[in-house]
């Protein structure tokens, strides 16, 4: 089943033999087009936090898209889908009276992040301020900003130029004492902004060690440098909290959204700015300087209408709650894995998420194989380890079949 | 109504006091919070071609949120809209045989093309080939690789360095002969594509010369570069044909889609890439050279379905050959401003779509604002002009009412 999407950041030739055309969900679980049920143990890309199939969205869409599919919010224009939203968002946000630029995903969200940023320092004088550090090992979607900023290098690589924004530099991702000679190496006055996941996810999902984001404010206090928290995958109830800034008192001056704000349902993303960073872009009647920015989708109707719905069934339903819970039963399930043989680590209890990290004679792709053949869809992740990130919907007992159907793979050597 | 969201490239102090809230679309008409209704002349910002409120749209988006939202399409995930549509897509295509990246709006489509082009000559190992060349005046939206190679130069500025992405060059934007000397100075030899919209749109509306695509493809050739037709904007109809490559004889590498793609319903934007692109990328088994891209969103199966639902529309109704009848109305109609006191310059026939540009004591923002109060919605533009590029489903009659409204406009001085 050839085709001509091309996606993925894989190895296309090494995939194209084997595809899985999903067909169908509902709640935890997805069909694909032989009608095989899996138990979808990543919640596709960390994102199907409410599950699959919800009529409630369906219906949301709909409506919203009957009345006014979308109308664009440059300039003048406003839509009440995206007005509402922002309002709602800016309640339940760890920043104090922010402003909101909606756009269509995380990578989005990122490339403005950081280009506001930039902007930022060059509108308040401080030009020297153009670096954006990040972490090792850390992911933050593959625009250009994206790309240059990664921390797992081989998604930098192969452009022809050091870095594809220049001005980057990583650090290290979870040792304290480390980053604070990095930073004072680099030169604390040129930082324009410090980016981070609270958890990291794509980079094998590792949550902070004791100490490092004290030393990160700490810093960003002193030195003046923006903090920028990529909530992307944590936002939205997947530590437990509604965000991970909550969990791991963070302070950040811009933090990134996407995924859980629709559950998947619609590609919205967006950031929300402390005052700090927007004041002076809203200050000084025509004589304010402007941040030139814009995409087309910005505010879609649809897409924020189908975020509130998203948000309605994410409260009704208490379902942050429900995943600090999970968090716990999965860890546990996940104990029983430590000392198998052929298992290297296990990473839980950084929220609703967890991985588990192979020995060398062990493949992570392979594994992840035989696991979608027992009916659990998870994903391997860079250093031979694989995801699990279920729905905040799944039952104990997914989390039960998830870690066997692991277990029963490992062993088959 | 202030309000907290944040978007549209403008000096926001200078719009924050006359908030227009949409609420309604239905085919060309739109309407406000106090119930004013509007012909929407600029099709929001140059999208909503089958027009607003299409009750199929939205059925197409119920029917495929209950079934499945979306799936991701990362290695060796795949669903049905999205596999459908990049076939659909392909067989409609300026480009043979094309891949298809997925994504969710235009300066998404841009950044990946631009990644693609300096990843390919990596790849293939002509590795001084960094540099990306686009046209002066030229917009290709505003993430990090649409801001640096953005002809608008104050959509540029701001950001501490010379370009956010280094290695991009502006070159005459119609002159055929300074063209190919600005190439030969740049060193062809370093240059890994030129960008180009084939009508210039947010720069002013602005048909290709007479022999300018011509150069352009003739140094493409002779010197080995990518050519990148840039059809945000133009494709699916706006200029009479499906797409502008078309109708102007390009021959692109890669092209970009947005817009149109959607009409707007959602968010929903990639490129096609022509096989010398992809080829070295799905060749060589396990040797092959990876394209580390992709966002969540690549491929949303909700957005695709409803794109099929957009093009059946499109096909059913003629819709492409319909525009390429009104271009000649509006043609028509525009002709009668030209020599009117306060307009300087009357643009038309490259496709359905227009631009006035005023005189240095008249301020297009302010013909925009008056024409708003006529019930007709245009946009400003760069220099001193105002866009108009109505939906497909426009009468002649609206067209009328629009050429009205800006004579009338013009007249109050
Ligand atoms: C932390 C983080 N930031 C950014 C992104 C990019 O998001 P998207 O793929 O929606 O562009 C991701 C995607 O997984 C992510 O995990
Ligand atoms: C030619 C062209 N390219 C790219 C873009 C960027 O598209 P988007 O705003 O969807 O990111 C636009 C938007 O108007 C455009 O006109």
């Amino acid at each position: 089943m050839a085709h001509r999407v091309w996606n993925g950041q894989a190895q296309m030739p090494s995939v194209m033999d084997s595809q899985i055309e999903i067909v169908k969900g509902e709640g935890s679980y997805v069909w694909d087009a032989q009608g095989k049920k899996y138990f979808d143990g990543s919640a596709s890309l960390w994102y199907a936090n409410i599950g699959h199939g919800r009529t409630e969205l369906a219906e949301a869409a709909y409506k919203q898209m009957l009345e006014l599919e979308t109308y664009h919010t440059f300039g003048r224009f406003i839509n009440e889908p995206a007005r509402t939203l922002a309002d709602r968002l800016a309640a339940m946000s760890p920043i104090e009276n922010p402003k909101v630029i909606f756009n269509s995903g995380g990578s989005d969200a990122i490339d403005v992040a950081c280009k506001l940023a930039r902007r930022y320092w060059q509108a308040v004088g401080e030009t020297e301020r153009t670096v954006i550090v990040s972490r090792d090992t850390s992911y933050h979607g593959l625009h250009a900003f994206g790309t240059a900023i990664a921390g797992l290098e081989p998604n930098r690589e192969g452009y022809g130029t050091e870095s594809l924004v220049p001005d980057t530099v990583r650090v290290s991702a979870n040792d304290p004492a480390r980053l604070e000679e990095q930073i004072l190496a680099i030169g604390p006055q040129r930082i324009a902004a410090f980016v981070a996941e609270p958890v990291i996810g794509a980079g094998g999902v590792i949550g902070p060690a004791d100490g490092y984001f004290e030393t990160v404010q700490r810093l960003a206090k002193e030195h003046g440098f923006l903090f920028i928290a990529d909530e992307v995958i944590t936002g939205f109830g997947r530590t437990g909290k509604m965000f991970a800034s909550e969990r791991y008192s963070l302070d950040p001056d811009i933090h990134t959204m996407a995924k859980g704000l629709t559950s998947g349902y619609a590609p919205l993303g967006g950031i929300q700015i402390a005052e700090r960073v927007w004041e002076p872009f809203f200050t000084g009647g025509e004589e304010a300087p402007a941040f030139r920015h814009g995409v087309t989708y910005s505010g879609h109707a649809t897409a924020c209408a189908v975020a509130h719905a998203n948000l309605d069934v994410l409260e009704r339903e208490d379902l942050v709650d429900r995943a600090g819970k999970l968090e716990d039963v999965l860890a546990t399930e996940l104990d029983t894995l430590v000392g198998v043989d052929g298992i290297a680590e296990v990473r839980s209890r950084a929220g609703f998420l967890g991985a588990v990290k192979f020995t060398e004679d062990l493949v992570s792709e392979t594994i992840v194989r035989r696991a979608a053949e027992r009916g659990v869809i998870l994903r391997a992740l860079p250093d031979n380890a694989l995801q699990i990130s279920p729905p905040f919907v799944a039952e104990p007992e997914d989390l039960a079949l998830t870690v066997s159907a692991i277990r029963e793979s490992v062993a088959e050597g």
